[in-house]
Parts: structure tokens; C-alpha cells; sequence
């Protein structure tokens, strides 16, 4: 399966990882939009190209991973690209996508092209975790806890206040929320409740930490909401002990059954994870080889995880998987 | 989708609750073996008939679902319903899974009905949650831990040691083994670090308990290789304090990606069930729900749950799943 990557930041790298994870999967080119002899990947002997390019790679490139942002470059680049290419996507704008699909439907038709759209986890595995979910226990309640994970909209939030010179926010989940839901309890709980937001920021020389901690835990929409808590630190401190990517998150569902509803089932998925950007990859990898199987029975269109059957994931054969994974 | 029972045990009984539970879903008939006059099932103006009846209903039933157990009756009733309705069975002889699904397969094409195989949660979401994390980190390790519930094989096991006059076993998840898994070090357990074997006994009249206590921890296969606690107690604590059908468990698998292996991940999905035969229904009739559909799409043959996509067993549309769910 000859894989091509778009984009080459913390996604696209991962990408790469994955392709080397999986012996099926091959990396044949990297598209960029930078000048391309700034561009260095790790994998020898892999053209990086101006993303120009693509077009004359048709063809030549099984399934086309788009690694770009969900506020300007998906919403552009994977219609257009579905047009050429299998394509997958982490467009990951939850308000939006009902329109991404339309678009991206519509052009991977007209082309006969399998295009997969926010794929990753979440949206992608917790999607998939509250679709089982509700399937089997109908009568119940969602919950979905982020973290411990750095959120870049609220790190990207901080910054923009006056006196801030760096920033990174860590949404916590909160262990008595999710020991309430685990009971059985069916709580309905708070938005402070739920999550904690732990922030690390440095200071403009000569700010006052007491006005940028106040303006901080006011702010509507991002903060107010929550119990924040407000570190000041260095920027030496913030680079080496805040740089990780490590981020996850829980999805239950807890419902009832019988028929006086007398008996209570929680379901749980949950994902720890070292490195964000890594994982996701590997889940996009893993729905690049449904792409590439999908197209070659002859399925075109837009899908989204929740239509395609598992067993198009898996490197195995299906009499494999029924002998050692079922 | 008119939903047909066969065999109303415990699993029978559940189907009932579970088609209460989803409103596109209605019981049209109940099949047994024993006399019908003799069963009484919960739902008004179903009819209770002798199996030798469900060949009268072809047609009038969308999906049978199969009641029975794997060691005797499934093996022998899914291929043969199969000629006659799309069945969906909880078959979980992992080990006999490839025959059965030959079996069945042949049985269901010659029909042109669609057959859904070992549903329920192990085999069944359990299996789901193996493929899944298996495709996503292909470099690691599973790891799969039951209960705490009643092993009703361990259970028999118990009592057909002399001076044993009614018992049940609980199988119990090791906390430390759970950690281990958890903290990412890829532990090797043994058997007996991973389960407790927690047994509540009767004696006979006149038994000796030291004896017994032997004869059950020295067990070969069952007891010798795990740490086993034994309880004596009353007949009527017993059926008292242990007649609760509880069960869970975990299916973890930690993985590792990048380019020197630098980063873990950490897949989790676990189930708290009050009620191991209610869940497990509750699965069957939402993978009902897929037969039903798969065949109106014009397909045939013996089935899986890594062949359903998930959009399948949901009672919303594609776009309602998108909308909300995504």
C-alpha cells in the first residue's frame, strides 16, 4: 500500500512512524506547501515535494494522509484532494462536520474515491466508543472526559492575554467525577465538575501576576466555567518540563436494563497516551488500509469511522482474526 | 424488524427486556423445546410455540436469535435456522469458532440469509476491542482480565468434588496485575498473578472441609494454577448472597510508537455488567439490527463483528451518527 503524506508537522511525522510499524504500508512522497529543500523527513530515499506536485503522482499513491489543520487547510485541501487521491482526514471541527462530508463526498464520487474523514480519537475511537455504546444500551448516559492533556485552544488562549509571554493549559479530568460515573450513579455534572484546567505561564518582564492570573480565570468561554489554577514559571521551566504531546481521555456509558430497569452496566474505553500526535497517526494508518481495500471493491465516496467494518483495519485475514482476536 | 426467540433461558429472557428497550424492534414469537404451556414469558399476545413451529414462520420473522448453549445446542441449531431465517448466536467455544462459522456459512448462503456469529461481549465487543487496538498499535502487547463474576465451568468443576453439595466461583481481576498493565512495562504474568479464584462452598452432610479445600485448590487446569480462596457457607447464603449474575472485565493493550519506540499508549475498554446475560442480549439484538439491514442490502453468509461496521447496529441515520455521535 503506497501511502503519500500532506503536510509534514507533528502529524505528518507520525505518519511516518506508523508506515515503518506497518509492513504493508510504504511511504512514496511527501507533499509540502514550504520550499521543499527546508523540508527533512527521516525516511531515506522518500521524495519531499512541493505539494504542486500531487497531480503528477496520481496513480502512483494508494491513499493520500492529509496532515493539516481542521480550521483552514482540511476544509480546502481534502475535497480537493479526493478528487485525485484516496484520502484520509483528522478534520477534527465537530460543529462542522456535516458540511466537510457534503464536500468531500461529493468530489470523492465524482472521481470514484474513497475519502475517510475524522479519523483519529476523538473524533474517531471515542466516536466509534459512543456508537457501540448507545447501540447496546440504549436506555443511558454519555460521558467524555479529556487528559490529562494540553489543550493548544486554551494554551493559545493564554498567551493572548496582556502580560503573558508563553503558555501551556492542561485539561484534567476529575477523579470524583469519574468515580461518580463508574458507580452507576447517572450524575449530571457541571462543566466545573468535570474537568480542571491546570496552567503554566510565563510572565512579560514586569507584569503584574496577580491582574494576568485574574484576567486568566475570568475569561469567559475558556475559564470561568472551571476551577483553573494558575503556576508561574519560567520559560526555561516551561520548555523542559511542558513540552510533551502526552494526552487521552475516558468515554463511558452507563445505562440500565431489564424490565423494571433493575440492573446497571457501565461501559468504559479509555486512552493514555505518550504522544498525541503519534497515536492519532496510527489511527489514521490503520483506516489508510480500509481506504486502499474499500476502493478496490469498488465503494467510493465519503466514510466516516462509524462506516467501516473492522475488519478492513487489520492487517490479518479474516480467518485470522476469527481464530486469534475474536 | 419482527424478532423471533429460541430457547427462553436467561438469554431468552434478556432478548425480551432488550426488544422493550429499542422501538424499532417488536418479539413476534418465543420457540422451545419444553412443553410451551409451561413457559411463561413477560411480553402480552406473543405466542410461546414448540421449535417444530419456527418452519411455519418463515417469513414473518426478520431475525431469530439463538438461546441456546455452545457446547450442544448451537453447533447443531445455527446452521439449521440459518436455512430458514437470518440468526444471530452467542457461539463462545473460542477454539471451534472456525468450524461453526463453515458450518454456518454454507448454510446461510445456500439460504441467501445473513448470520451473525459469537455476539455478546467475549467473544464479541471484548473481541471488537482486541481488533481495533490491535490495528491501531501493531507493536505491542494484550492483555485481556475477567470479572469479578461467576465462572459457572468453575462453578461445575466445584461441585462434583465429593462432599461438595452446591458452590459458585468467582473470578477475580488482580489489582496489582491491573497496574502493571496499566503503567505500561509490558509485564509477563503468570496465570496466578493475573486471577483469583474466589470459591463459596456447601458441604454435604458430614464432609470434610480440609479435604475438600484440598481437593478443590489442587484441581488440575481449574484451581492448581491460580491462588484459590475457600469459603464454606450455608446453603441459604448461597442462595442469597451469591444467586447475582454480575461479570466484567478488561481487554488492554499497550503499544509503542516512533521512531526509536520512545512513546507508549495505553487502549483500555472495560465492562461493569449487573447482569452478565441481560448485557449480552442487549449486544445480540443491536447486531440484529445489522443482520436485518445487511440482508435487505442484498447480503448473504455467516458473519462476525469484524465485519459489521458499527453505523449498522444504530437505530439513528448516517447523519443523526455524524451529527451527534462523530
Amino acid at each position: 500500500m503506497k501511502i503519500g503524506i500532506l503536510g509534514y508537522g507533528n502529524l505528518g511525522r507520525g505518519v511516518e512512524c506508523a508506515v515503518k510499524d506497518n509492513p504493508d504500508t510504504e511511504l512514496v512522497a511527501v507533499f509540502t506547501r514550504r520550499d521543499p529543500s527546508t523540508v527533512k523527513i527521516q525516511t531515506p530515499n522518500v521524495p519531499v515535494l512541493n505539494v504542486d506536485a500531487a497531480k503528477d503522482w496520481v496513480g502512483k499513491i494508494d491513499v493520500m494522509i492529509l496532515c493539516g489543520g481542521s480550521a483552514t487547510d482540511l476544509p480546502k485541501q481534502t475535497p480537493e484532494f479526493a478528487k485525485m487521491f484516496n484520502v484520509i482526514d483528522s478534520f477534527d471541527t465537530h460543529a462542522k462536520i456535516p458540511e466537510h462530508f457534503a464536500a468531500v463526498d461529493a468530489a470523492a464520487k465524482a472521481s470514484g474515491h474513497v475519502a475517510i474523514i475524522s479519523v483519529g480519537w476523538d473524533p474517531g475511537l471515542f466516536s466509534l466508543a459512543r456508537a457501540y455504546a448507545n447501540a447496546i444500551l440504549p436506555d443511558g448516559n454519555d460521558y467524555t472526559f479529556w487528559g490529562k492533556g494540553v489543550s493548544q485552544g486554551h494554551s493559545d488562549a493564554i498567551r493572548r492575554v496582556k502580560g503573558v509571554k508563553n503558555a501551556k493549559q492542561y485539561t484534567v479530568p476529575i477523579d470524583a467525577a469519574l468515580d461518580a460515573v463508574r458507580s452507576g450513579k447517572n450524575p449530571e455534572l457541571t462543566t466545573r465538575q468535570k474537568h480542571l484546567r491546570e496552567c503554566y505561564v510565563v510572565l512579560e518582564e514586569g507584569a503584574d501576576a496577580a491582574e494576568v492570573e485574574n484576567a486568566i480565570k475570568t475569561m469567559p468561554n475558556y475559564f470561568a466555567d472551571y476551577d483553573t489554577v494558575v503556576n508561574f514559571i519560567s520559560e526555561e521551566e516551561l520548555q523542559t518540563k511542558h513540552a510533551g504531546l502526552a494526552h487521552g481521555g475516558f468515554v463511558i456509558r452507563s445505562g440500565k436494563t431489564g424490565m423494571s430497569k433493575e440492573h446497571g452496566h457501565i461501559i468504559e474505553f479509555s486512552l493514555k497516551l505518550d504522544s498525541n500526535p503519534e497515536f492519532t497517526t496510527a489511527v489514521l494508518v490503520a483506516y489508510a488500509r480500509a481506504a486502499c481495500r474499500l476502493n478496490a471493491e469498488g465503494n467510493n465516496g465519503c466514510k466516516t469511522v462509524f462506516d467501516i467494518a473492522p475488519a478492513y483495519l487489520c492487517a490479518q485475514s479474516n480467518e485470522e482474526l476469527r481464530a486469534h482476536l475474536l
